[in-house]
């Protein structure tokens, strides 16, 4: 296998890496941290190893194969992560290697759990530097999700193929879909910055939630996440701009294009926003009746926190944990359903369940008509013929990926609850877990290295939507 | 639709039900108590139920429908229960209707949870009666599993069709069949209770354990289960005993024709048995490393508890609970995995992991080479081609109904653990759960009424293999 070609994209990426650096540079020596020297050599360094790997690459064939792509897509996910550890490992704030590169995998895979405890108190550059790692990551996957996954055939991706060429026709190129996603993207951001400065945070925090909200990150300024303000309007925004993350972004081009109403029609959406609905409407009534809540209190809190869960975000407001079993089990299940894919959010996603739904329903109609003829739809359309079983490949791998994790982080010292939700939170890229540790109002910090380890390489497989990771450990793929 | 015939052969299980309450009658009259009475208030009633559903509904036509076979399989699982609670709600013991309806339920079902507290003491009819329930489930199952599920290609068991048609080369009939394996079960049962016996029980408890063990039922006649014993040798019948219990009864039929060979190399069993292999060295590592127990106290404790969470026993020996994250987290998902199928243990069954394995082994070799022609095995054989889709239909509806079964159970006040643990076990018709109170140490008894039902609904469901009780919701069943 030509190696070159990846090695060459991956300069690129590091050097994008690199030049992202500046800006939490540039904050430390603003808010006057000593951190700033920090970043200049990780600077340095990045842009070092990026140009060095372009120039001894470039000049060659970028036809890549579909093995370079699967390469290509593992390498990057372990460079960046790898390259963005080195400010914590490098910064005042002392963290070891594991944690260090724990902290930036969480950043990267858009997980957001955390072994920092004192955010309050850290230097402004590491806060603003954790944001941009899950908002690199965040755009990251977008893209990957509409330009690698669908054509490498990975977990059912494949429905989406049909969708990107009838965008096509009016995008000319995979490049200028990229060029406005990022587009759209960035104004996101934007617009989710203002509306944070609007409802009262700093201009730095606003900035940095930002970044975390879209990308459905979850990292915060904050140990105490959003129950810092203890304000109804900040969360009102981050609740709305959590399901923008999880929205998919092929739906903001075709929207932009004047055609809004796949935003609420397109099947995904559908059960999404209606996902949201029934367990907001729910939790509520369940948090009035046995939590002594007022109404507003309940949908306020249960919207929030459904929102985070669901999309992958993990925002805190208060300890879902304490609000009684109904609560703890409904986050649990969301968690790993997740919300759309082609957005940032993670998990098993929504079209997964819907074609598992649709076969399901033809399998029934199939027992009680042996010789009927049916075909399952998705969005209106019969399915490909080989996405049934490739979303059910990937239904298998994931709960075997996270049976495989939670059996190992048990093995390693954690009790079966914080096991099973580190397992579920890290392959899910969520971020909070359940239990005292690990919690909403806990951190990662506690845990022995060895997990730390298995939850990073967990987020790394959620997060490429395993088949991406497991092709490398498949003796095939390195069979000439 | 013509329902006579499914009340036809309801009227003559109920007659095979009334007449296995001689037993118990029987046991009541020997060991001097008065609960006789109730048994034969319940042999009469039972008796005349069946037989006047017989002889209003004899004479019509045999040639059942896949719809009729469905709801003949679905009400012979509520009358069951239903007549067999009789006994329980009559007894001495003065339990509700819940409580009633939920142990014949837990008994017909081979689950083992159990709302009786004091079986120490409980008057000797019912605690026969109890095991019986199991035997007659167990049996049930398996002829079920044999003659019924795969030619209704419920959840995948089609990939049986070719095995056992191989075999009725040789045994010309189903009801030959049926009336075969009905011999080996007898056998097995018998053989078990004399090794019971020969281990020192008490030749009522050796029958009352042989039935709930050859069933992987997990009924005792003792709170404390198999620690009353605190017997190396009575944990070891059992451990062999349960092993039998999980195989499936077609390879005992080869192996009485001279055919040993499949007993370890058919898929399942290779599985089965590496698996329990491979758990029990772990474990018992993990003990003797943790918990400070001699390397023999190890694989005792942990080879008998293995074996009886994954064939779905629930026999009892010590706290696994108190041995640390490890032991949970595995025992949990050993419940969910199951034995073989076409055996009395239950759960998702080994077959349709290893269709799902085979599957994704294609799924793989394809993403590496999209246009290469791979075909999934099992057993040696190109699968039939609606296989894949139904096992994996099967897996999704499966999780679902966890999933709903743990968010009902929490919504009713269960705690998350007990929730999860709960739904876990009585779709996988396991028995005991997890935490505190539905431990290995604990019963269901203190649970509210709503949860014990929506657990029942969990066993039938587990038991009948989800489909064949899902299609009653579907509108295309009722239609014309």
């Amino acid at each position: 296998m030509d190696f070159r070609p990846i090695l060459y994209i991956n300069g690129i990426l590091l050097s994008v890496l690199s030049l992202s650096m500046v800006f939490p540079m540039l904050a430390d020596f603003y808010f006057g941290y000593d951190d700033w020297k920090v970043f200049f050599v990780c600077i340095i360094f990045t842009a070092f190893s990026g140009g060095a790997l372009i120039i001894s690459n470039k000049g060659h064939d970028f036809d890549i194969t579909t093995r370079q792509a699967f390469l290509l897509v593992n390498s990057s996910w372990l460079f960046l992560p790898t390259y963005g550890a080195l400010p914590f490992w490098l910064s005042s704030l002392d963290m070891s290697i594991t944690d260090s590169f724990f902290e930036s995998m969480s950043g990267i895979t858009t997980t957001g759990s955390t072994v920092i405890v004192g955010l309050d108190y850290a230097p402004a550059g590491i806060l603003l530097w954790r944001a941009i790692l899950q908002w690199l990551g965040g755009i990251g996957i977008i893209i990957m999700a509409m330009s690698v996954l669908p054509f490498l055939k990975v977990g059912g991706m494949q429905i989406f193929i049909a969708e990107l060429s009838e965008n096509e026709k009016a995008l000319p190129r995979t490049t200028q879909l990229a060029a406005n996603i990022i587009a759209v993207y960035v104004a996101l951001t934007i617009i989710c910055a203002l509306s944070y400065m609007g409802v009262g945070f700093q201009m730095f925090d606003a900035i940095a939630h930002a970044l975390t909200t879209i990308s459905t990150g979850g990292f915060s300024t904050f140990d105490s996440s959003f129950s810092h303000y203890h304000s109804p309007h900040a969360e009102i925004v981050a609740t709305i701009f959590m399901i923008m993350g999880g929205t998919p972004f092929v739906l903001y081009l075709k929207a932009l294009k004047g055609n809004l109403k796949p935003l609420w029609t397109d099947d995904q959406m559908r059960w999404f926003l209606s996902i949201l609905f029934i367990t907001t409407v729910s939790l509520s009534s369940y948090l009035v009746a046995n939590q002594d809540m007022t109404i507003g209190e309940a949908l306020r809190r249960s919207s929030f926190n459904i929102v985070s869960v669901m999309t992958g975000t993990g925002f805190g407001s208060g300890d879902f944990n304490a609000w009684g079993g109904f609560s703890v089990s409904l986050f649990f299940f969301l968690m790993v359903v997740g919300a759309c894919a082609g957005s940032t959010s993670c998990g098993i996603k929504l079209f997964r369940f819907q074609v598992l739904y649709s076969v399901t329903k033809v399998q029934i109609k199939k027992l009680l008509n042996p010789n009927g003829v049916f075909i399952p739809h998705y969005n209106g359309k019969p399915m490909p013929k080989d996405v049934p079983s490739s979303v059910m490949g990937f239904f298998f791998v994931f709960a075997l990926g996270f049976s495989v994790l939670t059996v190992l982080l048990s093995f390693v010292g954690l009790d079966f609850i914080t096991a099973m939700s580190g397992a579920a939170t890290a392959i899910s890229n969520v971020g909070p877990g359940l239990g005292d540790t690990i919690g909403p109002t806990g951190t990662f910090k506690p845990l022995p290295d060895s997990a730390k380890w298995i939850l990073s390489f967990g987020m790394l497989l959620g997060r490429l939507e395993l088949f991406t990771v497991l092709v490398l450990f498949s003796p095939h793929f390195w069979k000439r």
